[in-house]
């Protein structure tokens, strides 16, 4: 009984409909070394720190994303280009690597197939779940677009992340805030976790349905808001207001998170509209800043519906 | 300038008022070794999966916590004994550090001051941060006291986790119920995540102010809870009614969340008293499990303040 060959087991009955088997191995090899080489090279320097790496992703990033849910928001959303599409030999059966599959073919994105430890050696995350894609870098949105209600008609749902840090923790913001259908995020240019591939895989996908705006100062940017008609409200633990007391359901609103250790710095708190808690009723000190935020957009989310279903 | 001695850099300008520094390095290393070969001895065995630890830890777990933050929560909640107490050598001066030393003075559990490569040793998470207890493990509450109101006349307020494998997002559930006002948490005894050092962890000193009990199938509690008057919800992203509809601010209730992978079991679906969703609102399929608590525990506890107002 010898393993199947190609490049995963195939699945146990499904094989009609499946889109043609391609990519050969050892494609893109001398690329791929070219391209590290000129990323500082090596695997001495640790995932995410690479120094240089900011400036050929772009202001933003986003560039490299791994993991199986991540590529499949990619390829679905079909929102940017995909140079690569790396895949691991001799993954077991999945629906999903069947979906990546079907997508990639039908975006006419080639599927190259490499070793384990190869995809492993390119990852940037812990565990990339065999499958890596290298796309455009997500082009920056200006804040006054941000401030605009959509196409669709939805009035502006913006988180700004005045200082998160860990890659973790904003990858599960924009997850979070996604699927409350927050419109946009803002991200300071220093100083702050950027669109890391971390950040990617954490948010499962949210890179491609949100837009992304840089600037160079949150406060200056909390003042444009502002005046466009934003209401920007700063969660801090230890504010007077209770969220649920704000009437969130018609306006355009930008939810302003700060760091992990420090909450919301100094100016940046002047600088909201309001400042709100999310009363606590236990005795831990307080709630995991993912966490909070996704208590805060879900808010929204709910007087949204409630305003809607009323008006 | 030779590097200040004892167990961690003093701080900057405090010294009066602290706790005497006690615990001399070497102390306890014989127990340590002995307690390491009886729990099946070395570090070839992965974190988290050592056989016959379960057994010697009681049904439940939780006598292994680490983290800063869980350690200082075990020690100020006071509500089990802390055997031993383990902390790093050299490490950075910090308040927790501090508080966990005027605890634990005050509790009279003796630091031991050990090395950082020792301490990693015998830690079972990634990021114990230079602190590791050992203390009784959480002793399981009988499911009929949960469905009674607390001491404090809250009405019960209960997670379920029916299913939750990851000691991550098990870990993070605890955090948010407990930030929500949950009173108790309902664990099955196979199949699934205990408190382990990692839930414990991640649950930030959840465990020391949350019941536990553990039942041997979760559809027999969920009946034995509905009997007692408790409302059994069931969390399922197809359910047709959302959770906003429901009136929760005055019931006895529990939240029933089933695994990352599959959601709710059948059985368990079909003795839930209701099924509800959290409306979703982006392209994505779901929100992570941790997140998806998170929001149901803070609708309950925000219906409870609504309520509480209203009355």
């Amino acid at each position: 009984m010898s393993p199947p060959k190609g490049r995963r087991k195939p699945p146990p009955s499904k094989q009609k409909g499946a889109p043609p088997r391609r990519g050969a191995p050892a494609a893109g090899r001398g690329r791929t070394d070219d391209r590290r080489s000129r990323a500082g090279g090596g695997r001495t320097v640790a995932p995410e720190r690479r120094s240089g790496r900011r400036s050929a992703s772009g202001e933003l990033g986003g560039d490299q994303v791994e993991g199986r849910r991540a590529v499949l928001e990619l390829l679905a959303a079909g929102r940017r280009p995909v140079r690569r599409l790396l895949m691991a030999d001799g993954l077991d059966p999945s629906s999903q690597l069947d979906e990546i599959e079907a997508l990639a073919y039908r975006r006419r994105v080639r599927i190259e197939t490499v070793g384990r430890a190869r995809l492993d050696n390119e990852a940037r995350t812990e565990a990339p779940q065999g499958v890596l894609a290298y796309a455009e870098p997500i082009e920056p949105t200006p804040l006054e677009d941000l401030c605009r209600p959509t196409r669709s008609g939805r009035l502006p749902f913006l988180l700004v992340a005045a200082g998160i840090t860990d890659p973790r923790n904003l990858g599960a913001l924009l997850r979070s805030a996604e699927c409350a259908g927050a419109t946009g995020v803002v991200l300071p240019r220093h100083r702050a976790a950027h669109l890391s591939p971390t950040v990617a895989k954490v948010a499962a996908g949210a890179l491609e349905h949100l837009d992304f705006c840089v600037v160079g100062g949150i406060p200056a940017a909390l003042d444009e808001m502002t005046k466009a008609g934003v209401w920007t409200v700063g969660l801090a633990g230890e504010a007077e207001r209770s969220i649920y007391s704000l009437p969130l359901g018609e306006v355009a609103v930008a939810l302003v998170m700060g760091s992990e250790e420090k909450g919301l710095a100094p100016l940046v708190r002047r600088r909201c509209d309001e400042l709100v808690a999310i009363p606590q009723h236990g005795n831990l000190a307080s709630l995991n800043v993912g966490v909070a935020g996704a208590v805060a957009f879900f808010e929204v989310a709910r007087q949204r519906e409630v305003a809607a279903a009323e008006g």
